[in-house]
């Protein structure tokens, strides 16, 4: 069968089960998220026998250590993958949300209220516990799910989605409401992506050339981040015992993420203080640095950054430092050489921390706090289903209400236009 | 020089103005859009100069008589123009309004705040005052737009746009927040539609060939409608009275707009009773009527409805009509052939009315009110940029508020993660 007519099918199946479920009551399918975390523990065996045999193949498809290393399912990440699922059943359903409403001078009745999106198609890359939490926000949202999850981890993906549906299934919810994609042809993607009428919005997550091959098929809407090249900018107010502790948590504390800092900008009246004792601190905890001219010329060991280096996501222990002359000087490089991703000022200033939360053009803004904070659960989500750096629809971390849309609902006594 | 160049240097422009904007005060903004209309009535003249050359063009371009019509800068549409303006200057600014705003267990503060998209792109046809109120919503809402109107109507839109831009001047603000393209080249669409980093939402409006070759060529996000097939559903405890009264106004009050009826449902219950008073009074205003089987056996003269009738934009004095048993049959028709725009219930029973809304899956749903109320202006929007039937980011009237997004807005005092 070719790749359109399988999305024709799991998709007119799954629009089905996104029927059911926008008339779903919240606590019907909280209880099928209960459900679906005892499944999940039920399966254990099988979760890791399939996993087992992704490990295998991991050779096959020459992946990292790293990357094998996400890909397994140790006993702890299966009991993480249920908790998640029993978390995220316990938060406030935005299903039936009122957004706004109000009466016209005429009488008439505006609500604008949450509803479920519908279909949502989500592409993803290695690690297998982003079925488990995908599908258990879809479900929390009322929203039906399509998993197109990579080929190195097909028979881990195709093991959770099986404890889920079963756990659906067994709260009486429709198990279409859960589909993980069998099928490693990659004409799939496209065949999601220009699924009109079928899937409202596809996700991708995972390595730039998947996202652009993503966004450049997609006639449906798509909601992606490319990656995370974060800030930090100590001003010339800062307190330099803080800059120190947030500009360490930034870049030390887990760099292999999109929230980490990947360039520190110092303010040029602060350099000769702060540069050369952040500098020991960083070489201290192995960090590799590469600094621009001025930077040398305080430090003329530290290697030279390029071009290049300013756009670029480490996600390891290396950072770039650039001294700047003003706040105005920090925020046009961000704006140039960022992902708009989440960026940092440290300052006591209030109207240096204001200009720079109003200028820099970032999902996230952090005043006097670590980029890491950047994510769903620390801003009080519950889990995610990934962070924008798109400016429509959603930016930034996005829970479950992001996985809803709207209805206008207006009501009156027999109104008629005039 | 080529189509992506052109996009280029005025995107770059547009940019630039953009982030002047998203730091000017509404104050500012609301200035700059009455002097706006202050220039539009000073420069009638030219304008109206300007839409001769249009006008007689007409023939060549085959406009037809409602075309021509909805072309022609009268007096009263100059001064219509305006007036919008000074209206969108007197609304409540969107910028930097809270969404949500709270404090974290650890003492971080979290506020999600609205603030402008960027560039707004809007590819249009005809009418030339979709440029004045496009171009004051951008500049409501802190974005500077680029607009790329018909051919048939390019004098009068750069005409209007040269008016807006001294006004803008005057109020000290970049003319390069509205930027009418003067160049006719097709490519300019897909040129605009897959400008990353340049443009930030593209809003196409007009016929259905024109939004799928935008939807198609787009990279970056898109709004927009296709059509509006609008349904009026007559429940078995409707009061008839007020149905009779919201099928004529929905009907024929303005038939040639998206909000207009163009299916009425009638329950079996009430058919008999129903059907004969609404068709006599239908056919008294000249609505020609096309019927289902069950209805052409209580009308038999009626012409019969075919397949296609039910999924038709007529636009006009025409009106299919079918008798359904329920009002799950009801919503299983207009989720099968609507468009996903406004639909409407008439009934008493709120068990009907509660599950209508729910399970209609459309941008508006009326109870016991004209389909003709979807609009931004009758829901309190002030003037309205496009009704989307998207389920993403906006859905039905889209006013200023729409075009903006958020930042989040974290605040610390020293916090790092652990």
């Amino acid at each position: 069968m070719d790749a359109v007519k399988i999305i024709e099918q799991i998709g007119t199946a799954a629009r089905a089960a996104a029927a059911q479920l926008a008339v779903t009551t919240g606590d019907k399918r909280d209880d099928a998220l209960r459900a679906c975390a005892a499944a999940i523990r039920d399966a254990k065996a099988d979760l890791q026998a399939a996993n087992e045999k992704d490990l295998a193949k991991s050779d096959q498809f020459g992946l990292s250590d790293a990357m094998v290393n996400r890909l397994k399912l140790t006993d702890e990440r299966i009991e993480g993958m249920a908790v998640a699922l029993e978390q995220i059943a316990s938060q406030v359903d935005p299903v039936g949300k009122t957004i706004t409403g109000y009466n016209r001078p005429n009488g008439l009745r505006i609500e604008k209220r949450r509803v479920p999106i519908g279909v949502i198609g989500i592409i993803f890359e290695s690690r297998p516990n982003v079925t488990a939490d995908a599908a258990g926000l879809c479900l929390k949202s009322g929203n039906a799910c399509i998993l197109r999850g990579g080929k190195e981890a097909i028979n881990s993906n195709l093991a959770i989605a099986a404890a889920i549906r079963k756990g659906i299934e067994s709260a009486g919810l429709p198990a279409a409401a859960v589909t993980v994609i069998d099928n490693p042809d990659r004409a799939l993607v496209p065949a999601m992506a220009t699924a009109e009428g079928l899937i409202d919005l596809i996700i991708p997550r995972g390595g730039e050339s998947l996202i652009r091959a993503v966004t450049e098929a997609a006639t449906i809407p798509v909601i992606k981040h490319y990656d995370g090249i974060c800030h930090v900018y100590v001003h010339s107010d800062a307190d330099l015992d803080m800059a120190e502790a947030i500009v360490m948590n930034a870049k030390c504390q887990y760099p292999a993420v999109c929230n980490a800092m990947e360039t520190l900008l110092i303010d040029a009246r602060v350099a000769d203080e702060f540069l050369p004792r952040i500098v020991a601190k960083l070489e201290a905890a192995g960090v590799e640095l590469r600094g621009c001219e001025l930077t040398r010329k305080i430090c003329p060991e530290m290697k030279a950054a390029t071009e290049e280096d300013w756009s670029t996501e480490y996600l390891d222990l290396i950072l770039s430092i650039k001294i700047v002359p003003s706040r105005p000087a920090a925020v046009e490089h961000i704006n140039k050489y960022g992902s708009g991703h989440t960026d940092a000022v440290v300052t006591n200033c209030v109207k240096c921390a204001n200009a720079f939360a109003q200028t820099v053009d970032s999902s996230s803004v952090m005043i006097n706090a670590s980029t890491r904070f950047a994510d769903g659960g620390e801003y009080g989500l519950g889990a995610e289903v990934g962070i924008s750096t798109d400016k429509l629809h959603a930016r930034g971390p996005m829970g479950a209400e992001d996985l809803t849309t709207y209805k206008w609902i207006v009501t009156g006594s027999g109104h008629i236009r005039e």
